[in-house]
């Protein structure tokens, strides 16, 4: 089975602890586990070369999970090869008074990928159903309507040449317990420390039942949810690589015609 | 003489054939010169992630240049080693419609760094200022005129907490012509081949000439000019490394405090 299909979400979706430890894709020994990452890390970085002289396709990847998932690890183990000139990184924070006086989808569409770029989503669109829902500023009907506004625009972009990767890093709550108590420990860490994450902790199983719900109804072929087991770092790294690299393959990424013209020119 | 007094643009300027080959940090190996360089490239990275905790200081680069002078390559060899998290590297073409209709500082502004951002404008302002005028476009009081703008605007910026650092890639005529003649020789390279290049080339004497009068007008202490000897690749990448790495030395960053109460906090 390739990556692709071993970790694309099954529905009806059930995120359980015990799936958030798993490591498929192990070896057994971590250290080569590491090494593997770096050569697929290496390959994405190879491939953008190409991907840019096409000037044809567009990347777009989506990174969402709980607070401390991994979303800012991810772009650094996975896409940290590439040169900054063909990568963009877009991390959507609380929408600005701007932002909530348009709709929802209005900042992530001005975001979206051109020809030849790849751009990663740390946080997304998705965040503006799951934050209102869990907190009660939406109900059931609005929440649906807003799970097929996303399914009709994530199809557009798909039907105007955007390749989308969408990743549920999926951590268990005592792993986010670790994490967090870890950079309340470790004094050069607390910068990083948002008290908002404790309280938003406590509603775990909320945000757990509403990302089944919504990675149920916007799991597409053209937009694919994949669920990453992510309470290890490596094999987190692993499985999103594995996925990008064989996404790229599938592409047969090619440098565009040379012109026999050109060979003519002698420059003076 | 630290490096960025050794490479600040001297005045009245004038841009030599010979000086674009000089080498003055070389050591003479090539090869260590090389390892200086991504030695410098990791230490810009290791800064990186205390001056995105610190979201104080804002750090703003400018690559100007000649066609094939290295732009792109010093973006990958100096700023490649960054996390894409905390880079964002801003390539501007030739100006839309849209932009157009606007001020030639509009799409600019809206690209500057936020606090604890590190951005790289891969051309910027100064083509507005270059291209019109090579092309008699404007006249010399228009060109006066938009000097002013632009120090007013980098002043500005500066003021508001923006630390800018202008690099003017020095490349020779002859080094250009073999860089665009081996563009042309490999069937690779087509797709980066474009004939305007060398149509542009043939005002090489007016870009140069215009480069000098540009930086000898818009050189301040707030927006310092840097001229970087770029015929040698490597040598260029170790100049621009180390007055980045000066610059951030200079910075004396450091992580924020650390927060007494959090180390009391135990995650349930």
């Amino acid at each position: 089975m390739n990556n692709r299909d071993q970790f694309r979400a099954k529905h009806p979706l059930k995120l359980t602890e015990s799936k958030a430890g798993a490591k498929p894709l192990s070896s057994g020994d971590k250290e080569a586990d590491k090494a593997r990452v770096d050569e697929l890390a290496n390959r994405i970085a190879a491939c953008q070369d190409i991907f840019y002289a096409e000037r044809r396709r567009k990347l777009l990847v989506i990174l969402q999970g709980m607070d401390t998932s991994g979303k800012d690890g991810t772009v650094r183990g996975v896409f940290g090869r590439l040169d900054p000139l063909g990568v963009r990184c877009v991390a959507f924070r609380a929408p600005t008074i701007d932002e909530r006086e348009h709709d929802y989808l209005w900042r992530v569409h001005r975001e979206v990928p051109a020809q030849g770029q790849l751009v990663v989503f740390n946080r997304s669109h998705y965040e503006d159903v799951l934050y209102p829902a869990v907190h009660g500023l939406i109900d059931g009907k609005e929440c649906a309507r807003r799970y097929q506004q996303i399914c009709d625009f994530e199809r557009m972009l798909s039907e105007t040449g955007t390749v989308i990767l969408k990743f549920f890093l999926h951590i268990s709550k005592e792993e986010q317990r670790q994490r967090l108590q870890a950079r309340l420990d470790d004094p050069d860490k607390h910068w990083k420390v948002d008290l908002n994450d404790l309280k938003e902790r406590e509603h775990w199983d909320a945000y757990r039942s509403f990302y089944q719900k919504a990675i149920d109804k916007t799991d597409t072929d053209v937009a694919p949810w994949y669920v990453i087991p992510s309470d290890s770092k490596t094999h987190r790294n692993l499985a999103i690589a594995s996925i990008v690299v064989e996404t790229l393959d599938a592409m047969k990424l090619a440098y565009p015609p040379a012109n026999p013209e050109y060979l003519k020119i002698k420059v003076t």
